[in-house]
C-alpha cells in the first residue's frame, strides 16, 4: 500500500531517490560552473550550462540513466516556469504594441529559411522535393526556451525588442505547430489536413485569446482569493495553480503547454501582485530552469559533428548550407520591423536558435522515412550549432 | 536522440506532461485547501494537507495514476528540502545544549512503546513472541517529517521544547533504523546480526557527527566561494548542492537522504548567508514540501478503519490498543526531560505522529510473514490515527 523509500525497508526506491539525487548535483554543478565561466567570458549564463550539460552527456550521463524520466519531467516543469517568468516580466500592452510587428517578425522568419532552405536543398543537392520541403520546414521554428532565457540573462525582455523577440517567438511557436502538422501529412500520406490544420489554429490562437481575455477578467477575482489566504506560499501557489492549469488545458486541447503558462504570466504580470510573485518565482525557476538547459546540452550527440566519420562528411557539407540559411533567414526579419527605430540585429539574431523543435521535426521526418540519414544528420547539426550561436550573436547585437 | 515532449512528435510523453500537470493540480489545489480550512479551525496546516490528500486518494488518485512514480520522486525531495530547512531554522548550539535531554527523550519514546506494545500484544492478544516485537518495534520511530512540519506551522522550531523534539527525532530516526535491523534480521534469521548493526550505528552517527564538524569547518570556504558567483540562483544552488551533496552521502552509506539535509542546514544557519537563504529556500519548499504532505494522506488506505468488514474488527480491537500505547508511550518521554522547565506535554505530543517509518516497518513485516492481516491492518490504523492525532495535540500542548 504504502511506498516510503526514505527508509532501508524499500531498497530499489531508495536507489531511485539515490540516483535522482546524483543527477540533480551534476546537473546543478555543470550549470553553477557553466554559468559562471560564461558570464566570465562576457557570455550569457545559458551558454555556459549548455556547453557543460554536453560534458556532463559526454562523460556521465550513463551514471544517472535511472532518473532520466525524472529528469525529462522536471525540466519540461521548467521551461513551463521559466515562460511562465517570461510573461510575468513582459508587459500585455507593450506586447500587443509590437504585436503587428512581432507577426511580421514571425512570418519572414518562417517564410525566408523556408524558401531558400526547401529550393536551395533541391538545386544545389538535387534532395527530392518532398524530402527538401520536410527539412525546409525544420529551419523555420525559433526555440522560444533558449530565445526568452537569452533575454533574460541579458536583462532585456521588457525592452522593444525584447518584447518583439518574445512575441515573434509566441507566434512562431503557433506556426511551428501548424507546420508540423502540415509536413507531417505531407509526409505520411502525401497531402494535407485542412481540417486538422483548421483545428489547430483555432485552438492555438483561440486559446492564446481566450486565457489572456478570460485571465484579464478572472484576476481581480484572483488576487481577492490570494488575499484571503493565511497560509505559507499563498501567493505562489495559487500563481502555479494558475499557470499549470493553463499550462494543462493548453495540452489537452493539443496546443503546447508553454503557451499556457505564457498567458498565465502576462495576466499575472498585470495585478498588483507582480512584484511579490516574481520575488517568490525567482527561487523556485533557479531550481527547475537550470535542468531544461543541461539536459539539452546532455542531449546533443556530438557523434554527428566528427568529420572523421565518412558517413558524416555529406551530412557536414548540407549543415553548413543549412546554418547559413537558418542564420541568413532569421536574421533577415529584423530588416522586416516597420514603424519604428529598433535594434534590428537584436530581433534577429534573437530569433536564430532552432533547439528542440527543429529536432522533433528531424525525428518525425526520420522515423516517417521522408529524410535519408545525411539529412537526418545535417538538421541536427544545424539546430546544434543555432542553438549555441545565437546566445554569444545577441549579446553582441545588444552591444 | 532527442525526446522533447513540449512538441506535437512525441505524443506519450506529451501525455505524461499533461498527467504530471494535473496531477500538480490536483495536489496543490487539497494543499492549499486543506491548509486554509485547518488554520480556520486553529489547527496545524498540515493536518488539513493530510486529510484532503486522503480525500485526494479515494476520489481522484487513479487519475495521476501515470505519474506517480514522478510524484513519489517530488515528495521524496520534498521532505530532504524540509528537513534542510528545518536544519536551517534549528540553533546548532541550542541543539547541542538540549543534546542529554533530546537523546533521553529519544530513548523513553522507544523503550516505552516497545515495551509496553509488545507485552500488551503478547499478554491481552495471545500474539507469539516474534510478531509482538516485531508490532512493538513498529510503535518506536516518530516520524520526523511530520513532527518538523507541524513545530514549523506552529512557528516553534526555534522555541527549547521545539529543539528538544527535533534533537529527539533525529536520534530517533536513527533508532529506528538500527530497530529495523534488528527486527528484520530476527524474522527473516531468526537472529540478529550484531556486524550489520554495528555498521548501522557507526555509519549514522559517524556520519551526522563527521557531516557537522566537517561541515562546519568547510562552511566559512562555501561562503567565500558563493560570494564569488554572479549568476542567478548562486546562493541558493550552492546551498542546496551541500544539502543535496550530504544526503546523497547517508543514502550511499546506508543512511538517511533526510539526516544528510538536516546536518546540511544545521551547518549553514551558522554562517551569515543564514538569513538569505532561508528567505530564498521557502519559495522552493512551499512547492515541493505539500506534494509529500498530500500524498501521505493520499496514500491511506482508509478500508481497513471500516468496522463493518467482519475482518477488520479483530484489527480495530488490537488497533485501539496499539493507539493508546503509542500515544502513552511517546507523552512519557516528556516527563524524561531533565534539568529545566519545559513545556512536558508539548515535547510529548511532539513525538507521537509515527506516519511513513511505522508503515515501513509494517510492510517489511508483512511481506517477510511475521504478522497477521490482523496485526499489520492494526499497525496501519495506529501509524494513522497518531499521524493525524498529533497535529491538534501538539497545537493545543502549546497553548
Amino acid at each position: 500500500m504504502f511506498t516510503f523509500p526514505t527508509f532501508l525497508g524499500a531498497a530499489s526506491s531508495a536507489t531511485d531517490l539515490a540516483q535522482v539525487l546524483l543527477a540533480l548535483l551534476v546537473i546543478y554543478i555543470a550549470s553553477k560552473a557553466g554559468g559562471e565561466v560564461a558570464v566570465r567570458l562576457n557570455l550569457p549564463a545559458v551558454l555556459g550550462e549548455l556547453v557543460f550539460g554536453v560534458i556532463v552527456g559526454v562523460s556521465g550521463l550513463r551514471w544517472i540513466g535511472g532518473a532520466s524520466e525524472f529528469l525529462t519531467l522536471l525540466s519540461e516543469l521548467g521551461v513551463i516556469i521559466l515562460l511562465f517568468e517570461i510573461g510575468l516580466e513582459s508587459d500585455l500592452k507593450e506586447l500587443l504594441r509590437v504585436g503587428p510587428q512581432a507577426v511580421v517578425v514571425a512570418i519572414v522568419g518562417v517564410v525566408a529559411p523556408f524558401g531558400l532552405g526547401t529550393l536551395g536543398l533541391i538545386m544545389f543537392f538535387g534532395v527530392g522535393t518532398i524530402p527538401a520541403v520536410f527539412a525546409g520546414a525544420a529551419l523555420t521554428a525559433t526555440s522560444i526556451g533558449i530565445t526568452a532565457r537569452v533575454l533574460s540573462d541579458l536583462q532585456r525582455i521588457t525592452s522593444t525588442e525584447g518584447q518583439i523577440i518574445v512575441g515573434a517567438a509566441v507566434v512562431d511557436d503557433i506556426l511551428g505547430l501548424i507546420i508540423l502538422a502540415v509536413v507531417s501529412g505531407l509526409a505520411s500520406r502525401g497531402q494535407v489536413d485542412a481540417l486538422k490544420i483548421g483545428i489547430i489554429i483555432i485552438s492555438a490562437v483561440g486559446f492564446l485569446v481566450a486565457a489572456i481575455v478570460i485571465g484579464r477578467w478572472a484576476a481581480p477575482y484572483f488576487v481577492q482569493v490570494v488575499n484571503l489566504l493565511k497560509t505559507r506560499g499563498d501567493l505562489l501557489i495559487a500563481s502555479l495553480l494558475f499557470a499549470f492549469g493553463l499550462a494543462y488545458i493548453a495540452t489537452v486541447i493539443g496546443s503546447e503547454a508553454i503557451l499556457g503558462a505564457f498567458a498565465a504570466g502576462l495576466v499575472l504580470a498585470e495585478t498588483d501582485k507582480k512584484d511579490s510573485l516574481e520575488e517568490q518565482l525567482k527561487p523556485v525557476a533557479d531550481v527547475f530552469v537550470p535542468v531544461f538547459f543541461v539536459l539539452v546540452g546532455a542531449k546533443t550527440d556530438l557523434r554527428v559533428l566528427n568529420p572523421f566519420e565518412p558517413t558524416n562528411r555529406e551530412a557536414l557539407i548540407i549543415a553548413a548550407f543549412l546554418i547559413v540559411v537558418a542564420v541568413v533567414g532569421k536574421v533577415v526579419t529584423g530588416l522586416a520591423v516597420f514603424g519604428q527605430p529598433v535594434n534590428r540585429w537584436a530581433i534577429g539574431c534573437g530569433m536564430i536558435p532552432r533547439g528542440e523543435v527543429g529536432l522533433i521535426f528531424a525525428a518525425v521526418g526520420t522515423t516517417s522515412g521522408v529524410l535519408s540519414p545525411a539529412l537526418d544528420a545535417s538538421l541536427i547539426v544545424m539546430v546544434i550549432v543555432t542553438t549555441f550561436l545565437a546566445p554569444p550573436l545577441l549579446r553582441w547585437a545588444f552591444r
